[in-house]
This record gives structure tokens, sequence and C-alpha cells, in this order.
């Protein structure tokens, strides 16, 4: 199988195999306790947290590990708010960050506070000055990810963190670090070791001296007392290892990924008829690129791939583990339908890209036809009433939108097309599908959608 | 060297390792993805899960995992709690639970609600009795241990449970689990895979069908909403298959380990002057005991047990992780110095049970030997005033201790001595020695302790 989701877990680093092999022999007591194999853990856990703090740019004593990148998120998120309680009580964060940090937010507003999301353009991205904007007097903490996890533009951390005139900064770099630098100005740092080929079960929350910190947990003297339970320190020592030997490969890989993921989104559009690559072509991760297939059920799709031998993952309403659409192609205004996120792993051969960019048009093809549309354009003719109503209640994403493409020539040009759909995907993607096509979205009425035929 | 403190954390169980090592290679994505790969991973999570569930004898869909015992716990309480509203605020617990239980307890109070610990015997054992009626018509959570950490004594939990007319009941299993039976009447159990031979990075948190619950942090769709973040599965694969293992080897190696701490138990009193064995000799651990040596620094002990090769623990407040004395051995009313916990792994070899004992007595009295004190009793004699004040302010456990047992002898028989001390291991410690020695303790009024002479 190629494997193509880094974005999601990243394999196993041998190197982190090795150690985490080599640490289950070494470092398996118990790190707080004062006899020799005891010791010898809490050793390698020092080394461990030094490694880390190197890599990231940082300091020892800054660094704590969690269990998960979330649970960094959780604690940075909500300790750092906790910390700035006399600032006030306000949190802003981008639209487009990962569910972890909307979570702590949601958490937060629950609880009394405020929070605001920043909104970003079509590539996925925060604008500096409109970010800096959303900080009143009383933001206790912004947050801002170093790069999207679903469509890979790297946000503007450091020209951000310049025009925030000291409101704490939670940057969360679980897409990019060990791949690229982390951006200066943060005040707390999140990552997450699976993300780049560490074992699963390590986090890393990094707070910056003379930040404040209260724990939103109850009190434990493990980690600086930041992050409470036994400390996994072979899976630590693991992560730690696989961080340096990652960063120490990045700049060949990165150059070789930088590439292949070019010719994905070069000849995706070339290949498959109505499709969108979305997400910063330019400032972006080097190895991932999301694209979105008008007319077709992201689930079906991914299923094909993965029959094809191909693992990747999206970001669309059509698949089973989640019912709305991704929050960050919703931010962005682009098409959620249809979506695929290819993110490449370090190692991947040239064959393996080359071979899905062989077997997608057909396979996007096959999932098509049984829809009947005559692709690429919709009927030209028309002739029939000025008006069509097109009944698409209890329909799920992407049959209202096929449905409106497949009937919109039954309206003469300029005439007016409502789509009636309860599907909440529909509330983004008819307006993505009329700017994909150059129809023009009139807006909506609860559920009835309304879309000016113009070509 | 001969490890002694699985209570701390048991070494890895070869099934553990095996387990652990093949679910690296075929658990290693994301169990929330829909390619084969992911769907392999979800099946291994699920068979864990099913492996936990039958060997605790619950339900797969009431089991949750955790990053550790001590996030089960935090979670378990507080969410418990915050499930529970309705019921009031009031939180009821034994004095003697693990520390993440009371840290819990402190969060509780400190963000409004009332929590009352309920003592327990000189044995560590709470009686049924006491608890329930501790119980208000406002609590919404009960908390008891099934086995006491420090010092073995198995909690009357079914027999607590039976009287508590509905409250919700979190037994904390963790050093137990796997080894003994979970006793009956739970609402929400917690236990930890490294104590069973699991990896770190594991902790169980079940929850009974129909008990009310709401996590304290915030939303995430993995482990049923109950516990955020990445799920570990390699570790999780790994716990289960090693409890398992160590199930079916308890009944066997229980029984086996039962008789050798009922040597350390009969003998070491008889090898080591002025020592006192604690915990319940009978409704116990197999595998733990406790003593504590009297003018001993625990750190001390602990150290040249250390270089002769035995690694042990101590709930001594002479040891430089912690500056105040265990609060299991304050609420029994035991001495706290010199405090020596054994806890044997599962396979120990006898020899080296009879090693420490063989090597135990001349170590301690090594400890001892400087202290220049004249035991096993004090100077009979006398002669001088009738009350005697020692200035022990400034002077750390166990000297104060050591200071009064060296010069009770100074006052005759009916004589009363004032001992000033301000570290606060003297506040337990003065009254234990009293008790063990057959001195009479008169209390203390800030940092002056005063005894009289009655031998």
């Amino acid at each position: 199988m190629h494997y193509f989701d880094v974005a999601s877990t990243a394999p196993l680093h041998p190197v982190a195999r090795q150690a985490l092999t080599a640490a289950l022999d070494e470092g398996w007591a118990d790190p707080a306790r004062l006899y020799r194999s005891g010791r010898q853990a809490r050793m390698l856990l020092d080394a461990a947290r030094e490694t880390v703090a190197e890599v990231l740019g940082t300091r020892a004593d800054e660094i704590a590990f969690t269990s998960s990148g979330t649970q960094a998120v959780q604690l940075g998120v909500l300790g750092a708010l906790r910390g700035n309680r006399r600032r006030g009580s306000h949190l802003v964060h981008s639209a487009v960050e990962h569910s972890s940090v909307l979570h702590a937010a949601e958490r937060h507003e629950a609880d009394g506070g405020e929070v605001d999301a920043v909104p970003v353009d079509r590539l996925g991205r925060v604008s500096p000055a409109a970010f800096a904007a959303a900080v009143r007097p009383d933001t206790a903490l912004a947050v801002l990810q170093s790069a999207n996890h679903e469509v890979g533009t790297l946000q503007p951390v450091a020209e951000t963190a310049a025009l925030l005139d000291g409101v704490p900064l939670l940057v969360d770099a679980a897409q990019s670090a060990g791949r690229l630098p982390v951006p200066a100005g943060w005040s707390l740092l999140t990552a997450s070791a699976h993300k780049w080929g560490g074992p699963a079960g390590v986090g890393v929350l990094a707070v910056r001296k003379g930040v404040r910190y209260s724990s939103p947990l109850p009190a434990d003297e493990r980690e600086g007392g930041r992050v409470p339970g036994y400390v996994n320190v072979p899976a630590v020592v693991a992560a730690a290892a696989s961080l340096r030997a990652v960063r120490a490969e990045a700049e060949a890989e990165n150059a070789r990924l930088r590439e292949l993921v070019d010719r994905i989104r070069t000849r995706v559009p070339q290949l498959v008829p109505e499709v969108e690559v979305v997400g910063d072509p330019v400032h972006r991760l080097p190895h991932l690129v999301t694209f979105s297939c008008l007319y077709v059920d992201g689930e079906v799709l991914l299923g094909e791939l993965d029959r094809a031998g191909f693992a990747v993952n999206s970001g669309s309403s059509c698949t089973s583990s989640t019912l709305t659409p991704s929050h960050v192609l919703a931010a962005m205004g682009v098409l959620t339908e249809g979506n695929v996120r290819v993110s490449l792993p370090y190692g991947v051969a040239e064959d393996a890209v080359e071979r899905f960019l062989a077997v997608l048009p057909e396979i996007v093809a096959g999932v098509r036809a049984p829809l009947g549309l005559d692709l690429p354009a919709p009927a030209a003719a028309g002739g029939g009433a000025e008006e069509l109503v097109i009944d698409a209640l209890g329909k799920r994403c992407p049959l209202p939108v096929i449905e409106l493409a497949k009937r919109i020539g039954e309206v003469p040009v300029g005439g007016t097309v409502a789509v009636l759909a309860d599907d909440e995907a529909a509330r983004l993607d008819i307006p993505a599908w009329c700017e994909m096509r150059g129809q023009e979205y009139l807006g909506a009425e609860g559920n009835r959608y309304l879309v000016r035929r113009t070509n």
C-alpha cells in the first residue's frame, strides 16, 4: 500500500523504533525514583528534553511532555487563559485551527469566556493585520497554527506575532515541527510526536519563561506541574531521537517532496475535469496537497483509492467519520465535496506518486459515471421556464450540487434555479460550485439556495 | 539489581513487549481512518477493548483508554462530579487514596465543591459504616481504592458499596487490576497498565452504563468523547495482552508472593530492632509490604539498599522527592520515618527475598550507628529535672525523634519532655514513637510537642 496520510499520523521512523526498543530496556523505571534504574530513566528523560528543546529552539526547562498533541493544545490554551485572567477572558484564534483549538475555545466560551475566530482568505491564510485587529485590551491569548493541517498553507506567524503588542501567542506547530524551523514569536508552542515519525502518546507543550500559565487540571508534581500523570519515558526518548533524525533529513526531503507535490498540483487539474486544488501554492508545507473533485462523494472516492492501494484522507462531509464538512474548507469558501488530502511521507518513492497520478483520473471518472453528468459543462441550451425549483431535501452531499449541475441548463441564461437542500454541506458547496463554474450565487433563505445562470 | 518496586511501575511483561512490537507493525495507523491500515488499527483497538473489558468484568462500550492512571482518576472524579451535579457537589473519599484523587478533590474544592475524607484505622482500612455515614443527600460521588498503594491494605469495597444507597462509587483499582478480581459495586473504575506489566502511557477509565458522566475537558470525538487526543493503539494492544497474561498467572504467583511477603512481615521485626510493620496483615495485596525503622533517615536507607542492589520505595518525608511525609502513613497514625515499601514483581526469585532479609539488618544498623543511640531502650536511669526542653528547631526528620529518644532518660518516670520542632514530620512521628515505645504523648501546641515519660 502507498501511505499518503502522514498529516494524520506518520509511519514510525526507524530511529524512533530503535530508540523505543532501547529505552524499554534502559528507561522503563519510574524517573521520580532514587534507585539506579529510576535515575537512569530520569537521565534519559532529561536528555530527551534537551534534544527536543534544541531542535525546537527553546530551553529544556520550558518543555513539558504531554500524552498527545491534543492534550498539549488543550492544556496550553486553557492554562494560558487561566494564567492570564488578569488581562481578561478574550481568546482570538484563526478560523482554520485544528479541532483541538476550536474545542478548547468552545469550552472557554461555555465557561463564560469570549472567543473570536479570525477569517482566512481563499488560500486559507490569515492576514496579520486582521488577526492583530481582533486583539483587544482584554485578550488573554491568541492562537495561530504554523501550518494548516488540511490544506498545508503556512500562516504568517512571525509577522502576526510582531503586531500583537505583548498578548501571549500559542503556536500550534503540529504539522510543521521537525519538518520546518519553528516560526519566531511564540509564547507557547505545541506539537505532536506521531506527526513527525515519533511514537503515539507524546506531545510537546513549551511555555516560554515569563509567560503566565496556570494548569487547568488538578495538581501533580510531574513535568513541572504542567502535565499530570506518569511520564512515558521510552516513548519520549523515541520521540526525541526521531525529531532529531527528521530535522537532519528535512532539507533534502522537503525539496524532493515539494517537487512531487508540485507535480500533483499541476497535473491533477490537467488529468481530472472539474477539480479545484486548494491551499496556498507557494507558502505551504512541502509534503501536503489538497484538491476537491466536483460531483464526487468523498467517502466513495477514498474507498476506491484504498482499493487501488492508496491511503489518503478527506475533509469532505461525505465521509462516515464526521457529519459536518471540514471547518477549514468552509472557512476558505472552497468546495468541500470530493475532497482528497495527500500528505507524503519522508522517503516516498517518486514512482508511487506517478502511479497515483496514473490511476486517479480513471477512479474519479468511475465514481462520476453513474451520475450521468454531461461534463465538463452543463447543457448550454435551455428554453424552459425562467425559474426552476430543484427539490433536494433529504439528499446528502454531493447530490444537491449534482442536481444543480445537471439541471441548470433547463433555464435560459439569466434565469434562476432554487435548490431546496437540508444537507449542511450544501451551504458551502453550492456557492463554491457557482464560483468554480462562473454562475452567480444569489444567496440562501433557510434551506433555499438561489443561483442565476450566467453562462 | 533486585527490583522490589512494582507498586511504582512493573517491569514490562514479555507478552506486552511482543504485543507492542507486533502492534507497531500492524496497528500504527490512525484508527479513525477508513483505509486498510486505519481499519486494521481500529480492529486491534476494538479487540484490546474487548480483552480489557473481559478481564475487568465489564463491557467494552464502558471502557475508555486514557494516557495514565492519573488521567483516568482525574477524568473519572471530575467527570462524575460534573455529570452528577444535580445530586449536589459533595465528594467523599478515603483519607488514604492516591494523590491523584486527593489533587482532584482539591481542585473540586477550589471550584466551590465540598469534600470529606473518611479516616482509616491503624491498619489503613476504612470502616464501611463510617464511609457510608459520610455520604449525604448532596453527595455526587464517593471514591474508594481497591487496595492501598503504600501499605497494601485491601479496602472493603463491596461491603461499602452496598451501603451507599445509589451514590456513584469510583473504585481506583490501580494497585490490584490484573492481580486480583475487581471488587463488586463500582460505578466508575480506574486502572493503570504500567502497574500490571503493561507499557507506560495507558490508563483505563470504565463508566458503567447509566452512570452520569460529563467530561471536564474540551470535546473530542475519540474514546466515546471521554478522553481527548490521538489513541496510542500499539500501547493499548500491549496493555490488553499483558493484562490477560498477568490475570492468567495471578493465582499461582499471588500464592507464592503472599508467602514471601509473610516471611518479610515475620522476620524483619525479628532481625531489626525498633521496626514497625504496617498495613493489614491479612486483608492485603499479596506482593506488597511496608515497614518503618525508627531513628532512620528514609533517603539514606534507600540509598544504602540501592548500593546493595535493592530498589525499594519509601513513604517517608525523609526523601528528596517530597517534603511532606506520606499522607497514607499519617492517616494511619503510624511512624513515617525510615519507611520502606517492598513490592515484589511476578517471577521474583525466593533467593532475592532471602538476600534482602540477610542484608537489611546490617544496613539499618549501619545507618543508625553514627547516631550513638543506646538501642533498643532509652537510658532507664534519670535523676535530672522533672521537665526537659529539647530544641530541635531547624532539624529535619528523623532528628527530632532521635533527640527525644536519646534524652527522655534524663527526666525521671513521670517527668515531661517538650520537643521544639518545626519539621512537619515531627507532628506524626513524635506521637507514633510514643505509641511504639509506650510513652505518653500529651499533645502539641504549635511547634512544641509534650511527652510524659512512663517507663
